[in-house]
C-alpha cells in the first residue's frame, strides 16, 4: 500500500466534485447547447436516429478494486458502454454518468476513476454531458448512458441475420476471462500472503483484454469503407456461445459454430490449459472481450475473409431454436448447455 | 409481514426480468424504432433540443425499504428524474432504466416496482426504451436516464435570470421532508417495539410528498398556455435556499427571500413545530419536493400572481454572491448557512 496522503472525499464535495468533473471533461462539440452543471443536458439532434445505450457497474460483481486499477476500470466501462452503439453500426457521442460511492473514497482514487474515463471519451470522440454523483453505503456502482447516432438505413439490429449468413466475429476471444482468472488467483494468493509479489509479468495481454479493453470502433469505420451493412449485430459482452443465439433467436433462425475456427490467442490457449479448462468454453462462455458478432451474407463475407481481424466461425440456419456447435471430434453440442453468464 | 408465497428472483432470471420489463412497458410512440432487448434503443429525432438528465437512487441513501412500498418508489424515482426535463421547460419522451439488485429480491418486489414505474410512465407520458439489469451484492440501486424534447427559443436554464426578477415557487414546500421525519419516527418505534402499529393516520398529505411525489408537468403546461418563459427555472429537489442559489450564482446575481412568504401547507406546518423544528428551516433545506422554482420578470409575474399553484417568495439582486432570506422578525440572514443538502 503506497504512503502518500490522500483526501477523503467528504473533504471535496459534491460540487466539488461536479466542478473537478467539468474541469476534466470540458465540452467541445457545439452540438452540444449545455453540459454539465443544470438540470439536463441539451444537444441539437438531425434527421438521424438517435441511439441509446445504458450499462451499470457494480463493485463486488462486474469489478473487484483489490485488483483493479481504477483508471483502467474508468476507461473499461466508457469503452464496455459505447460498445453496445458500434454494435448498432451507429457512432456514440454523448455519455451521461451516474456516480454512487462511499463519502470514504478518496479524491485520488476518483481522479484516477475520471481520468480513465476521459482517456476513452477522447478516444471514442464522445462527450460527457451529464449525470448524478452521489453517496453509497454499499460500495462503489456506476451507471453510463451512451447516445449516439446511426443513419436510418445503415443501422444493424441483432434481428436482421438471414438464413445461410456467416457469423464472423472480430479480434480474438477468451482473453477476457483468462485475464480475470489470473487476477482472482493472485487475490487468493495475497489475501493468504500478503508480503507474495503478484506473478502478473507474461500475462500483459489478457490483464489488458481484462481490466482495459476495447471496444471496436476500429471494425465499424473498415465495415463502412467496405460498404458492408451486416445483416445482424451484438457485442460479445457475455460470450459468443450466447451471443450467437441472441442473433439467431432475434431473426427467428437458428446457428451452428464450430470449435475449429474459434479465434483463440496462444496466450490465452496455454493458460487456459495451466488453468485445466477447456479454452473453447472461455470462448462461448467467458465473456467481456467487447469484439464483435455479425451475420453477413456470403457475398460479404468474400470481401471480409482476408482481413486480419474478420473470422468466421459458423452460420446461420433455418433450424428455428436449434443453437449447436461442432466439437474438434466432429460432435455437435447443444449451445445452450455452455453458455452464458447468469446474472442472478 | 405477509405470508403470501414469495419468488426469488433467481428463479425468473436475467432474461425473464427483461421479459418482464418488456411486457410491463409496450412501445407506443412510432418514433422509438427499437426498444428494448438489443444493445441500443433507436428514436427518430428532429429540429428540437434533446435534453438528457440523469438521477441516482441508492438504497440506504435515497429510500428505506423498510417504509418505503416498492410501488411508491417506482413511482417517484421516474417522477424525480423527468421533473429535471420539466425544469428546462422541456417535454420527456424517454426513459432508460439501470436496475441493479440482491438475487434475494423476490419477483413480488419487483413487480411492485416495475408497476409503479410504469403508472409514472403513462402519467408523465414518457416510453421506457431501454436499460440494464444486473445483480448487486449490496442493496437496490437505480439509475434512470431521462431524455426529453424542447424548442430552442423555449428552453430555461438556470443561468438566464436578471437584476430584480421575482423568484416564484410552486405549490408548497417542507411537506416532503416531515413525511421523512415522521416515517423514521415510526421506524424507531417498529425497530424497538414490533407489535406497535405505526402512528401515520392523518399524516396522509406529507406521506404523499415523501413517498409518491408528483413532478410539475402541470405547470410547464400552464407557462405555456400563458405565453411565459420564465428566464431561469430548477426544480426543487435540496431545499429552497440552495435552489435559490443555483440560479443566483449561476445567472451572476444574488437573491434574497422572504420568510413570511414560504409556502408551507399547514399540516407541514404543525408537524414540523411538534417535531420542535422550525418550519422554514424545513422549507430552506428539505427537499425532495420536486416543486419549480423560476426567475420571471415582473410583467410576467403579474399573469402568474392570482394563480394558486405560484408564489413569489423573493427576488434576484445585482449583489453578486450574496444569498439571504428575511426572517419574520427582520433580521437578514445568509442562506448557505441554512441550506443544502450534503452528498458526501
Amino acid at each position: 500500500m503506497s504512503q502518500e496522503k490522500l483526501t477523503p472525499l467528504e473533504e471535496l464535495g459534491e460540487f466539488g466534485l461536479i466542478e473537478k468533473i467539468n474541469q476534466l471533461f470540458p465540452i467541445k462539440n457545439d452540438k452540444i447547447v449545455l453540459g454539465i452543471g443544470d438540470d439536463s443536458a441539451a444537444f441539437q439532434s438531425n434527421e438521424e436516429l438517435t441511439l441509446t445505450s445504458t450499462d451499470m457497474y457494480v463493485e463486488g460483481v462486474h469489478f473487484d478494486l483489490v485488483y483493479t486499477p481504477l483508471q483502467h476500470l474508468g476507461y473499461k466501462v466508457v469503452a464496455a458502454t459505447v460498445s453496445d452503439i458500434y454494435a448498432m453500426n451507429g457512432t456514440p457521442q454523448y455519455l451521461t454518468l451516474g456516480i454512487a460511492m462511499s463519502s470514504k473514497f478518496t479524491v485520488e482514487a476518483i481522479d484516477a476513476l475520471l481520468t480513465g474515463m476521459r482517456a476513452a471519451c477522447t478516444y471514442y470522440n464522445v462527450e460527457l454531458i451529464g449525470g448524478d454523483t452521489t453517496t453509497s453505503r454499499m460500495g462503489l456502482c456506476l451507471s453510463l448512458t451512451a447516445i449516439g447516432k446511426v443513419a436510418k438505413d445503415k443501422m444493424v439490429t441483432r434481428a436482421g441475420a438471414k438464413n445461410g449468413d456467416v457469423l464472423v466475429v472480430t479480434g480474438d476471444l477468451g482473453g477476457a476471462y483468462m485475464g480475470l482468472q489470473i487476477l482472482e488467483r493472485e487475490k487468493r494468493v495475497y489475501l493468504e500472503t500478503p508480503d507474495m509479489q503478484p506473478e502478473l509479468q507474461g500475462h500483459e495481454y489478457i490483464l489488458k483484454r481484462q481490466l482495459r479493453p476495447e471496444a471496436r470502433k476500429d471494425v465499424i469505420d473498415q465495415l463502412a469503407e467496405l460498404n458492408i451493412v451486416p445483416n445482424a449485430m451484438i457485442d460479445v459482452s457475455d460470450g459468443l456461445g450466447s451471443e450467437a443465439m441472441h442473433i439467431a433467436k432475434a431473426s427467428g433462425l437458428g446457428c451452428k459454430l464450430f470449435e475449429d475456427k474459434f479465434p483463440i490467442d496462444e496466450a490465452t490457449s496455454e493458460l487456459a490449459l495451466s488453468f485445466r479448462m477447456d479454452p473453447s468454453i472461455c470462448v462461448l462462455s467467458g465473456g467481456e472481450d467487447y469484439e464483435l458478432l455479425m451475420a453477413v451474407s456470403i457475398d460479404d463475407y468474400e470481401k471480409l475473409k482476408n482481413l486480419p481481424d474478420f473470422t468466421a466461425v459458423g452460420h446461420t440456419t433455418g433450424a428455428l431454436d436449434t443453437f449447436t456447435y461442432i466439437t474438434h471430434g466432429g460432435n455437435e453440442i447443444k449451445l445452450d448447455e455452455v453458455s452464458g453468464f447468469k446474472h442472478f
